[in-house]
């Protein structure tokens, strides 16, 4: 993957000269950043909103191989992922800070790439950069991002609330990431093995756009105080369906039935998934990275989301003993396994 | 280095079942700590103040050399730097997240000891594990920490408010952790040249402690507060003097005129300095992580601090023109380079 751009090495620029190049287009938004970028510590003030902080790591070679993530995609996804985590409680995004470990290897361009897309999602999601960290790497790139966000605190969602009955729904569509994520390591194999092969990629253009620039559902958080509802509980999907309604189930005390017909993917989710021969529905389960949000609701308030074009009732919480079941379109009741992301077993 | 733990290799427990067992110790200290790990975000309310927020990031190969940093010092060590940038603003530490990446090659057994530092630093500064991401690692150990603090909007202390004529103060003493690395380079190396010879370290100990387990300095932020002083900025000493006193010149448009024979060090630096031929002043000046606080006041508070054993006059703020100047023993007046550490020259 070639690179006609101008190549600066961060030494030229020493760790100081490096953070105000890349701070320099990031001004503040908000009212309550009282500081930003530039002190031991950023100041800032939520008024009598609760606040919320969430933290997450992307690791090279765990998270991302930049053998076919672009740095500005990546720089995006890091912010989105905390981002989502705060739309997963129910509140709004104020202030993010980013450290990150950088080998010699990245130019001063590459940087500035990856601060683009940190920039983009700061834009997009209303946030402010506060601070963080810059530092060498002895290995690959790190990135470390926390959000900070606030709400009223009866408007908070935690994990730990939901009751028997209350009916389950998640956003978009699920299972594609993981797709996407199949699709750039087989062109990836095709590349190496012939590099002079173009990429194939039109084809799957939306699964791989959800594996490499995921959007957190702020719009759901909005929809959801115009409509004037509050979920019951609320999780983002990181590492797959199952994974999710486990924790839910596991801190709320409840059973779930889900129905296999009603869980959501695209079309092309499902015609990528037929071509690696897997199953569109283990790809939902298990898949990951959809960063859609599971939420439940009381029945009560069933009425007020039911015409949301993007809002799919999946299923309902039962009691605990029933555990997680899944309604097959064949009419059987399975069990589901909590699978998710190992990664300690899947990688070194 | 022998090690008779026993050892639980991490893909036995899982991610969560890890995140279970390293979590079990960590209860929350504070009323504004509304809700701690375990949702997507952790809640935390401060009350009527303003909040501050840092992070830093931790990479072994960079920061630390495993071969020698024992992994409970090293958890202690990645929450005290993050609550010396909280001490820095002058105000009170309340919550951390902590971010990991670990490789195959920790056991549960070392996760454990990790948090085991971690969790005397929440003791010892107070403040509650909120939250964080545990993940794998391809290559080397990753942490990550985010720390939250209050105070009220008038203790906030900055960096760009220094006044020309304030005088400049600056905790403890400094140089010694830069000289506690140098013994341990050392001593790393009598080691690899013959494993049966057992490291000398004994007559090292403050220095090495210096660098292993160096203290935020929360004592001088109560101090502070008891006297009623409140300085006209500070800052934390992790880069060196030199380079502490670069940023508040650059950011506060003062110069300095420092006082070469004020400057602080203990017995044990100077003996260790003058054995590795280096000197003392070189290592306060440029050494780094000491984690000191260096902090300016008027010259009308100087009487109330004057008497602390602990706190150093040095200097003080002169016009911008004059630049940082240091007045050495000599009588003579030379420049000062802000040096700092430059990670991405010194290592790949």
């Amino acid at each position: 993957m070639s690179d006609n751009t101008p190549r600066t090495n961060i030494d030229q620029l020493g760790e100081f000269g490096l953070i105000d190049r890349i701070m320099k287009p990031f001004s503040s938004r908000h009212p309550d950043t009282v500081l930003g970028v530039g002190d031991d510590a950023a100041i800032i003030q939520p008024g009598d909103e609760q606040l919320v902080i969430t933290s997450d790591m992307l690791l090279e070679g765990i998270h991302f191989d930049l053998a076919y993530v672009p740095l500005e995609h990546l720089g995006y996804k890091a912010v989105a992922v905390n981002i989502s985590d705060i739309a997963a409680m129910n509140a709004i995004p104020k202030q993010i800070t980013v450290n990150l470990g950088l080998s010699n290897r990245f130019s001063v361009e590459a940087v500035e790439a990856l601060y683009r897309g940190i920039g983009y999602a700061c834009e997009n999601y209303k946030v402010d950069l506060v601070g963080g960290d810059t530092t060498s790497s002895a290995s690959g790139l790190v990135i470390s991002v926390t959000a900070v966000g606030v709400a009223p605190s009866d408007l908070i969602t935690r994990r730990s609330t939901v009751q028997e009955s209350d009916i389950v729904c998640v956003t978009g569509d699920l299972g594609g990431a993981y797709l996407g994520l199949q699709i750039l390591e087989r062109e990836k194999q095709v590349y190496l093995d012939a590099p002079d092969q173009q990429p194939q990629l039109d084809k799957y253009s939306y699964v791989v756009r959800r594996q490499l620039r995921p959007e957190a559902r702020m719009d759901l958080v909005h929809e959801l105080r115009d409509v004037g509802v509050v979920p019951t509980a609320m999780i983002d999907v990181s590492d797959g369906l199952a994974s999710e309604l486990f924790h839910l189930s596991k801190q709320s005390n409840v059973g779930f039935r889900i129905f296999e017909e009603n869980i959501p993917y695209d079309q092309q989710t499902y015609e990528t998934a037929v071509e690696f021969q897997l199953s569109p529905i283990t790809c939902a389960l298990n898949g990951g990275e959809d960063y859609e949000l599971l939420f439940t609701i009381s029945q009560a308030d069933y009425e007020k989301i039911k015409n949301q074009a993007d809002i799919h009732s999946i299923g309902y919480a039962q009691k605990q003993e029933l555990g997680l079941q899944l309604a097959t379109k064949a009419g059987q009741l399975v069990d589901m396994q909590a699978q998710g992301w190992n990664h300690f077993e899947d990688k070194e």
